[in-house]
Parts: structure tokens; sequence; C-alpha cells
């Protein structure tokens, strides 16, 4: 293959806290090979290749790139488009006719598989194209990755979330709801678990979409938990389902005749949590029960960012140009674990990767279904960082009473 | 007045990020008069006093108070209870029991108006008690403050979780809107006003308790801005209210027909921003609409925390002992501004502070009524304290089209 004087990198997908490292290792390490003439960025994605809304990375500063590095957020800006043959068919036409020599999608599991098929497209047209995949998910569902950018300062924010949760409701005790993001795979509802440091913190009961929820069950795991500890701190994955596979926030919402939540959409809205808050009122009598939805906040808060997530996202970015300007072969950038904690990249095949999802070990889910194992906080601890914001309390020194009443 | 030997401590109310500073304000500068035998704190405010429920602080060692100082939400357990004069005198006789002879009680107004009830059943009985009022509410609706200690904390995680979802709505644009804590002052929502950095940032709306929300022209503003920038953010207070005092949450409950919210509760449960949307979603036709409301975060998330508001809850803690031990007086602290930035600090009269609200001034909010002016920024931006994060942008330089579709 020819090396092409032209890159193109483009961001799909949800945002997350590390994707604009990814993009910055790409165009810094690109500008590192003299046969690359421009780099050139998509706006919003396949969308945007297929409109030909390029922008000239070429021309930024590094010094302004290494700033847009350290920005949550994708900087080109991103889609929720899942291109189809077709759809991949307009991509490549575009790349064609920009003379496009190594194209590089940073993105979840529907972004591998639009790189799968623009990469089929260009070998079945004999077009010299190089396609790398970068991986990008809070959800930490990629197919063959120890893990995924974006995932540990996602993980981050929800562990010391939970962790402020906790004080607060050990504050003023109660029952507290929060449901966190991630349709299929549980690890981040899980991560609320490293926001737990005494035996009696919350979360005290953590449901994933890898078990099935049962609202009886529920409610007595909730009455066991506050009798306990005369509080309860719950994590909720928004994926939560039935035997049947149904969502449970729309299961509840039918049950009750809650119109306002009839047609449930599970991101972008309190309902889950609301729905779950009114079950416990209602069938356990307690009181003061809350509930948070942790929204978009968990995937876009500035400032709450790991340093491991940051150095690994511009990685995946650095070893996509070097893979792209080296190798043979198209493929998916994945990591690696090869230490406590250490990592590396492979290059592993696009099909590894595109469209399948991966969700919680068994290993990593304790047998009572509503905890995880040290297993998991093994797996996940190094991945948070450094600097994690910690937890103390007053010991306890009782006074004598005086009248006793 | 004799000097006592024994002072008691307590926290009410909600509690926030810096509530602890004061506690240990409190028991570290006691610790420095040598009149002051013991210090015991109150477990779970005034419940805790009228129950005898009493730690020693005295056995703390400093280093751990110091690492309780830096931890959010109050170390010795808070309450809702707002005592009544019958409920004020049971807090008197057990104070009497216990041979209190300082009394420092951390809180807003309503906690304010506790201290005050109390000082004036210690004269009546002609027993001498000192009773000081230590500030404290995210809400900053204290009368006779510059601002209030956990303010700042809980503004800044409010812009910096704007300044967030701003950059999360720019790469994928649509209609955002996040509800923020405040039932009658909207300072916290306005704060939102303070992630904003480009001109065409979001927040583009700020929807506030000291104005009428009417949702006509909510909805028209929300059309303008839409139109204007492609997408619209929108930081809308807990306590947005029509003409007649009515929550609009209880109003676009009643008028949809949504059961599930007929009963509105502001906290604790996403209503308010769910309705909000669907309104957007079904008069003015935008498909991606998304709704966050920040609960609980807002006020307890772990490592989110003004340096200035750390130094600011500490010394109002100090200097109510010392108010206490050399003054003559009961009173309230309050925190002043000498300077940009300075503040010093004051002993004003309880009656000053005792159940009132303050809201926040016509000069602190434009003419439009959705958005703030310099002059707030001007009050804010040097509370918010040190390291607050910056968004950067790749700068435009567009590559030309080849296919010109």
């Amino acid at each position: 293959m020819q090396p092409s004087g032209k890159i193109l990198v483009a961001q799909g997908g949800g945002p997350t806290a590390v994707i604009n490292q990814s993009l910055v290792g790409v165009v810094l390490e690109a500008r590192r090979f003299r046969e690359v003439r421009q780099v050139y960025g998509a706006h919003h994605g396949v969308r945007g290749i297929v409109n030909e809304d390029f922008v000239d990375l070429t021309q930024e500063t590094s010094h302004n790139l290494e700033l847009v590095a350290g920005t949550p957020a994708s900087a080109l800006g991103s889609t929720r488009d899942k291109p189809d043959l077709k759809y991949c068919q307009e991509i490549f036409k575009v790349l064609q006719a920009h003379e496009i020599g190594h194209f590089f999608y940073i993105g979840g599991n529907d972004s591998s598989d639009t790189v799968r098929i623009v990469s089929e497209e260009a070998k079945k047209a004999g077009y010299p194209l190089r396609s790398i995949h970068i991986p990008k998910t809070i959800d930490n569902d990629l197919v063959g990755n120890d893990h995924t950018p974006g995932f540990p300062s996602a993980a981050r924010f929800v562990a010391q979330a939970f962790a402020g949760a906790n004080l607060d409701n050990a504050a003023l005790p109660g029952v507290y709801v929060a449901v966190v993001m991630g349709r299929h795979a549980g690890f981040l509802t899980a991560a609320s678990a490293l926001g737990k440091k005494f035996p009696d913190d919350g979360p005290h009961l953590i449901y994933l979409p890898e078990r099935t929820f049962e609202l009886p069950r529920f409610l007595a795991d909730v009455k066991t938990m506050y009798e306990r500890y005369g509080r309860c701190v719950i994590a909720v994955s928004e994926g939560i389902h039935d035997a049947s596979g149904q969502a449970i926030a729309a299961q509840l919402a039918k049950d009750l005749e809650h119109d306002a939540h009839g047609n449930v959409q599970l991101s972008g809205t309190g309902a889950l949590a609301d729905l779950l808050c009114e079950e416990i009122k209602e069938k356990l009598g307690i009181k003061r029960v809350r509930g948070d939805t942790f929204g978009y906040l968990q995937r876009s808060f500035i400032g709450c960012v790991s340093d491991v997530d940051q150095r690994e996202a511009r990685e995946v970015g650095e070893k996509a140009v070097q893979y792209a300007m080296w190798g043979d072969r198209d493929g998916s950038v994945a990591i690696k674990r090869t230490g406590y904690y250490s990592a590396d990249y492979e290059l592993v095949p696009l099909e590894t990767v595109a469209g399948k999802t991966r969700t919680m070990d068994d290993a990593f889910i304790s047998d009572s279904g509503t905890d995880v194992t040290d297993a998991f906080r093994l797996y996940l601890r190094p991945l948070l960082g450094s600097g994690m914001p910690d937890a103390y309390r007053l010991r306890p020194n009782p006074v004598p009473k005086v009248l006793k009443r």
C-alpha cells in the first residue's frame, strides 16, 4: 500500500471525558510522519463525512491541541447515525474524492462496525485505504478490551458521587436510589461500589442488567438493609429488566398507569428512579425516600477525570496512527492489561469488536447478585487513577446521659 | 457571665461540602481556651440534643479532625426538625442538665431561629448560656450575609456541570434542561452562568424563582435560542412558579394529568425536568430533548469544592468561638465582603437572620429575566475558588468541498 498524504479522523457516539485525548493523539502522532501532508477532522462523525464537513487540523497549534485534549466531550462534534451499507458507500465515495489514505474513527461498537464496512468497501474497490477503529465508551462494553477509554473517568464520577451520596444519606438517613447509565453492561453501575470505605457505607445494594430484576425481591432487599443500617443507598442500572427482557421502567410505568412515563426513554429522564422510589414508599412505608438520576453528568462533568484514562485514551490514538503507518492491515486498537497496574495495546480484527456487546463476568458479581466481588474491585481500582478523594469520620466517644429519658 | 467548661456544637439542615470545616473550626479553636474543659457534639442536630445523644469531641485527634473537615456532609449527622417553643425548652433543659455554657449551631435560617429561641429561654431562666449561630446553606439565602458557607462549593459544582453539559450538547445538539436546587432563591441556578466561556456557550436560558415563569414565554424563548444556535441549554430552578405562586411542576403535572407526579415533591425527583422536556417535544416538535435533575449530587459530590469556601467555613467556626468567649452577646456569625476578593466576619443579632429568606438582587438578573448580569459574575467568580477547569475548542479551518453535494 502506498502511504497517503491525507489522514481523516472523526468521533462518533456518546462523548466521554477523554475522547479528545484520542483525537489529539492521532493528530500529533500523525504529524511526526513526514509522509503525512494533512490531517482532516470530520464534524459530527460519519454525518460530517458524507456532508464533506471537514476541518484542517494541520493548521492547529500543538498548544491548543493539548488544551482541547484536556476538555471533555467530542471536540469535532459527534453523531448517533449508525450507517448501513449504503451510508458506508457514501462515506467511501467522499474518502476517495478527498484522496484520504488513512481513516480513523473513535467510537463504540457501532462505530467499529462502520469502520469494518468502509474497510470492506475500499478492498472491493481496490482503493488503498487504511481504516482503524479507536475504542471509546463509558459503558465499557467492547469485546476484546480489558476496558475502554472513557469508562475509567465515568466510573470515577460514579464512585465519587456515591461516596458523597452515602455521607449525605448518613447525615439525613432514609433510602436513596440513584440510576446509572449502561443499558446492557453493568460496569458503570458496579463502579458505585468503589465509593464505599467503611463496612456500613453504601451502596448497600447494586442492581445490574446482567441479573434479572424482580420487584418483590428488590423490596425485600431494601427492607433488610434499611432495618440493618437504619438507611439504604441503592445503585440501579438504567438497563434493569425482568426475566422476559422488558425494561423495569416500562413495566412500572404500566403497572402504575403512569402516563407521563408510558413511553419509556432510559436516559435523559428521571422516570426509573422516581418509579422505584414510589414503590419503596408505598410498599415499605418508609418516609424519606429520594431518587437521583446521574444523567449526562456522569459522562460530561468537567473536572472529574482519571489520569490513567487520560493517558490511555491518548495512547490508543497514537498507537492507531503507528499501526496504520507501519502495519499492513485494518483493525481496532484494543487495551490489554499486562500487570497491576500496567497496560499495552494490540490491533485486533474489526470483526472481534464490531457490533458485539461485552457484559460483566460472573466473577465480578457477588452470589447475592446485588454486590460486586473483590475481583471487580481489583479490576477497577487502578483505572480510577490518582488523587481519589477519601471520606473520614469522627470516632465514637459517647458522653453519658444525665437526664436519661 | 462566667466562662463555662463545656461547649456543645451541632449541625442542622441539609449537609454541604464544607459544613465540617465549621465544626472543626469550633472544636480546634475552643481547645485553645484554657477555660474550656470539654467540647461535646450532638448527633443529628437538635434531635440529638433532646435525646442527649452526645459525642465527646475533646477525645478526637486534631489530625482526624482535619481529615473530617475535608469530608463533605455533616459528620455529626443532621436533622430536618424545626423546633417550636416547646422543643426549644426541651433543648434548654438538656443544656442546663449537662452544664453547657456555650452552644453553637451550624445551619440555615431555621437553625438560627432555634438559636434565637434557646437564647431567649436561657435569658428568661437567668442561666448563663452563650448561643451562637454559624451560617451554612447551599441556597445562599441568609439575610445579612454577603454569601453563606456551602454555597460557593455547590455553585462550583453547578458551574462545572453546565460547562460539561454544554460541551456534550454541542457535540450532540438538541435541547438540554437541567433542574437545580433552591426553592426560593435562585443563586445556585444562576451559578450555571459561570460555566459559560465562549459567546455561543450554554446555558442559553436561566429560569429563577425570583421571576414569574410563564410556559408560553418559556417555549418561545427556547424556540428562539434553538433557531439561533441549533441547540439550547437551559438552567431551571426547582422553585419556578406561576404568578399565583403555584409551583410549575405541580401545574404541569395537573395540566397533563400525570398521575405519577400529582403529588409534587421538588427535590429527589426528576419530575420537573421530565415535564418541561415533554412540553418542548410536544409543542416545539424538537426531537432530541434531554432533562437532568442535579439532585443530591450538587450538595454531596465528593471532590468538587471551592478552596475559598473551605477557608471561610473554617473561619466562621473559629470566629463563633472567639465571639462566644470574648464577647458579651449572642448572635449569628455573618460574612461581609471587604474587597475583590477579601472577606471579614461580624456577629449580627439573631433576629437579623432568623427565619428570614434572602433572594437575588434585581441587579443580578438581566432585563430579559433569563440571564444574569456582569454584577452577578463579579459577585460569584471569586467565591468559586482556584483551579476551576476550563474548556477549549478547535479553531475553524474549513476544508474546501470536492463533491459539493
